[in-house]
């Protein structure tokens, strides 16, 4: 049997392009006993996947050129030489992007889509839910009448955040770059502000209009200048859950900017890098508490779905645009 | 009853210079019942009081101009009319720069010369030693084998750093400013190495040279480049207390320099700002602690001692051209 898969071609110097992907067809043996053959329905992109692309020493291993690119999936079954999976089964996991692939039946979980859309666990009941509960939670403690503000915070991880930091009755301010994420975010997201960083000449003024009692936790997706004004607004013992650097993920130089430890130092406030697999051990717990508040109403979340296998780089690319409102997916 | 004070005569713009002071004589009022006639005999100059000059909001309040300087003070009660202190005892508090001065009884604290000299309460069993002991224990936790490199090593806190880490069975790498210090570093104070970056053309080579398996706690005491270096060769999931800047106290403009938050983010790195006076309910275990490394010489400690009143200033200029081993203190 052959499938079709989508390969990294070459490593991006800066932005990547389509040219650093390429389709194409390869052949796959049968199952052994312990695996299944799945069929891809949704795709993940995300932007750590961009840190991947490069040669370079980070949490997750670089993709190899030449091979598939890999993320999560939501897959169904459609052979099964598993006993804890049989065909018709829907399962989630880490996978490489192709049409059909095989897994073992260690590497795979089936979800409950009685909760939620198949392709929320993707997003908000997957590795995006889990990264704005921990880093919001674990790192930045939110207190009841805290200020949070959230950049990124119509991407997929950044609007969770906003919402579990009301549900902890913080004051939530979000940062994003169109005027319609902007009023999604008011609207729909219940975030109490929110700024529009592509219209707004002054952030640091605008960050502290927004902020009258200043900045307790800074839940930073982005990096560069929007994080200097937001910490030049930080205060005293405030925390800052590092999650994400995007508007630096395509630079080819190191990115120069205000020394920030002169003001962490002055001010007593905690940075810190994380990445989810951090938490490893308390998955359960993020996972059960997410779907509750989901099953309840209290956690919304919405998708930018592109269709079409071969649209998954377009889609990845799409991210550093600012294409996507909440997470990108991309459907077979 | 007249004494003598060294004022704040004006806010220094830069590298303050000695006409930022000046020494007046002023006349002190009889105490008053709780109160202590205190004669100065050791001031102890710190690099934070850089801080205070300026008019700018930060932990400590800005020194006003035209008021005497404060700061660490080790002194002899001449006259009491507190029934906690006598004539003759020696005490410790945060004082104003005058000779003489008038304290409350609850704003002093006596303090046992037969464990150590009077001076090291102003330094190792002082702020200096809770400011090493809980900056390495409280945020750096440092394990053993770990590899823990100290920046401005040959400085009070420096030295203290590098101490406890040795007790705590990990690798220790100075940094400081002098072939004298080094040697020090390594001969007196149990460094395992050290390094001199101002004859070390590359630091970024030389600190990944002396730290073969990276480093997991870096304590930042100055900043600035030398903090780019260490920081280039930080391990995932490394621990920066950040406790003081001093190559940046006195710049004018806002320093520039590499940005750090991709680094912090792709290693799951901690940096957290702080200050002593936050572990202020825990002093009682590191005052414990501390005199107990000392009493049994596990911890050892060395002082630069200026002798008269009036070379307090020049003192205070002095540490930000490195002119002390360990403690800067004034003896009058």
């Amino acid at each position: 049997m052959t499938t079709t898969q989508i390969i990294l071609a070459s490593r991006p110097k800066g932005l990547p392009t389509l040219e650093n992907f390429k389709m194409e067809d390869v052949a796959l043996p049968s199952i052994r006993d312990g695996e299944v053959l799945l069929e891809g329905m949704y795709y993940s992109v995300d932007p750590y996947m961009r840190g991947r692309m490069n040669d370079a020493k980070s949490y997750a291993p670089p993709f190899e050129t030449g091979k598939p690119l890999s993320g999560g999936v939501v897959a169904k079954v459609i052979e099964s030489k598993s006993t804890n999976f049989k065909s018709g089964d829907i399962i989630t996991g880490n996978l490489p992007w192709q049409k059909k692939m095989i897994a073992s039946e260690k590497d795979i979980r089936k979800i409950d889509t009685t909760i939620a859309p198949a392709s929320y666990y993707l997003g908000i009941l997957g590795m995006t839910g889990l990264t704005a509960y921990f880093g919001l939670m674990h790192i930045g403690k939110p207190k009841a009448g805290e200020t949070v503000v959230v950049s990124g915070a119509a991407g997929a991880v950044g609007m969770v955040v906003g919402q579990i930091a009301a549900i902890q009755n913080c004051y939530v301010v979000g940062i994003a770059g169109t005027d319609e994420k902007i009023k999604l975010l008011k609207d729909e997201f219940g975030f109490d502000d929110a700024i529009n960083y592509k219209t707004t000449p002054d952030m640091k003024k605008a960050i502290a209009a927004a902020c009258p009692k200043g900045v307790d936790i800074y839940f930073d997706n982005v990096g560069g200048s929007i994080s200097d004004a937001v910490i030049s607004n930080i205060n005293f013992h405030a925390r800052i859950p590092l999650c994400g650097q995007i508007s630096l993920y395509n630079s080819t130089e190191i990115p120069m900017g205000p020394r920030l430890q002169p003001m962490l130092l002055t001010r007593s406030v905690l940075m810190q890098g994380f990445i989810v697999s951090n938490f490893q051990s308390e998955f359960p717990e993020g996972h059960k508490q997410l779907a509750t508040w989901v099953k309840e109403c209290r956690l919304k979340f919405t998708e930018t779905i592109e269709h079409g296998f071969e649209k998954l780089p377009q889609a990845l690319l799409g991210l550093f645009k600012g294409d996507n409102t909440g997470k990108m997916i991309v459907e077979v």
